[in-house]
């Protein structure tokens, strides 16, 4: 049994590999490049779980988690952030060292990011098919041309083709819902794909996000996936309808401190500096900061749908409970929640461990 | 100037110390004990500029922070969190150093303590005047007596006296109402404390909200404040009329990365896993989740009502701006956020800077 004495971010491993491996198996069924989004885990460790599935190829958010990775050993990355010219520097530096590939979406930034590049980079151009975050949207195609006419020709700067977030699968209701979603933004993308690819018989394009990778069966002429959630996969997966309850692999352990039953509360040790304050609107249409999940750390806890995180500030967890869950917590016991967003509550920890009790050194701040 | 590459929590060294000195006048003036929450700035360095105010006496939230400060040669520390029986080792730890302080709200819990301490602590019993947080309702006297029975007589437990958050202080609409609240809290906590001072003489009522420190002027018969906050300020305060503009000390960095002028919009580089996902509503009845400051770090911007950040994932930043501020945004520039609540920004950021340049280490995770 794990020692908890505060809030803990526990992995169970075979779940976490078992996620890894089903989406492994869909890129070689689906022929695709499987270029996994590390951000969520953001640790060497967990990066080398997927070795064993035979992928070489990475994206990441940042350039500090660039170089991260990197030290780890992963020498193919895509940084899928639009491209800062404020960190060009780093960026000089890592692709001098390993073949790195960086995102343009914008003239300008490329522009200023030209100036001063220093050694050869892959270039990908952002697409927006829906999203409305960043990218060019899809039908700018003069933006996309002036794009590429600056990246033509330009000795440090190899044009690899277009990338896609499909965002838009987040906001859905339904599964159907996401299929759709993807695609709408999957033809999008083979539009503009085949009209460059006389010019490019060799560009690429990658789509992203772990419901449209998880859910749908159809990527036809898609060259690359990068999910990242999957890994982990958390509470909004779960609402979206992308996965069970079974396949979340992260789970947040904290002690319970306190307890009101005038008000069928609980306080635990556990605040939005372990779950960040992401929440999604329950059944109750109450916000719901976390599910609290089955427990074998303390106490025997099966809790129902009725009983959820229902406020969080720095350190402290309100628990609303079910009259009949109440039995399940236990003054000096831990409770086991299941994070809303996995990606921002694995950030917030200083490492995780996993249901065995080792260790998982992560990427710092 | 700062040399900025990426989001980066940068503190007004001037604004934090005028508003450390403001807080520690009005405790001198007020005959209160001084025990700021050092939650907030997390930092040792921070933590010596209070000593030049005379403050020898701290408030933290965990263990974890008692022991951070414990190191860096704090020795009066107050741990302003339900105790939790899993930590008690570490507890055992600090209290045979320094003089430690921790907080009981409920007799289970107290005897689990009970069972395992191995050195002296101070008590205090955390009462609850309508925050519906933790600690024990403050008309639940027979739970105060018991708990009270079960410290006295303890060799090692010292009753302190009675402690609170005024945390309804938060959801209030005009500072009339915070000073309402104040009032009634206050109230509560003598007349608790008078009904225990002829067996305790020296018992002590102990508050702690920013607002209720800050605008109050009544604190007759209170023995300590604990805010936390006031040093940093942010966008929360602001809105609630506790703090103007100017008193904000700390900004978060972002470089700005992208623009989409047909949609008013910019994307900077700065997300959840910098600001946190806390927002307030603003004036257009949307999330904020910061607004947009003055900007002496590579461009003029003096950023209207209009212009705020209306989305967040982990690490792009949406700004929605007024179309005559769109001029102040620049690719390749840095754009200056205000976070909506600092406590969250400054334990996401790995250490800080000063307007000069300054670096501030802070407790890691």
């Amino acid at each position: 049994m794990l020692k908890i004495t505060k809030p803990t971010l526990v992995v169970n491993k075979e779940v976490c590999i078992s996620n890894i491996r089903n989406m492994s198996e869909k890129a070689v069924r689906n022929q695709l490049r499987f270029r996994p989004h590390f951000k969520t885990h953001q640790s060497r460790e967990i990066g080398n779980w997927f070795r064993d599935f035979g992928v070489r190829a990475i994206t990441v958010s940042s350039v500090g988690m660039a170089r991260y990775f990197a030290q780890a050993g992963w020498d193919d990355i895509t940084i899928a952030f639009p491209v800062n010219v404020l960190e060009i520097g780093e960026i000089n530096d890592l692709a001098s060292s390993i073949s790195l590939n960086i995102l343009v979406e914008n003239s300008a930034m490329l522009q200023l990011v030209k100036k001063s590049l220093k050694a050869k980079v892959g270039v990908y151009i952002e697409i927006d098919t829906g999203y409305y975050r960043s990218g060019v949207e899809i039908n700018r195609v003069n933006q996309v041309d002036e794009m590429i006419s600056l990246i033509r020709g330009h000795k440090l700067l190899e044009f690899k083709g277009f990338l896609t977030h499909t965002g838009q699968t987040y906001t859905t209701h339904s599964t159907d819902e996401i299929r759709v979603r993807h695609a709408d933004s999957m033809m999008k993308m083979l539009s503009i794909k085949s009209y460059y690819s006389d010019i490019f018989p060799n560009i690429e394009v990658s789509l992203g996000d772990t419901p449209s990778c998880t859910l749908c069966d159809n990527f036809d002429g898609i060259n690359e996936i990068r999910p990242g959630n999957f890994v982990f996969f958390d509470l909004m997966q779960e609402q979206l309808g992308v996965c069970s309850r079974e396949e979340i692999a992260a789970r947040v352990l904290c002690p319970v401190v306190s307890r009101h039953l005038s008000r069928n509360e609980f306080v635990m040790y556990g605040g939005a500096v372990h779950l960040s304050k992401e929440f999604i609107i329950n059944g109750q249409s109450k916000r719901c900061y976390g599910a609290v999940g089955q427990c074998t750390y303390g106490h025997e806890a099966v809790a129902g749908d009725q009983t959820w995180v229902s406020g969080l500030s720095q350190e402290h967890g309100i628990i609303k409970a079910d009259f009949d869950d109440i039995r399940h917590f236990t003054l000096g016991g831990v409770t086991e929640i299941i994070p809303v967003h996995s990606c921002l509550a694995a950030d917030l920890a200083g490492h995780y461990i996993t249901t065995e009790g080792e260790i998982i050194e992560k990427m710092g701040k």
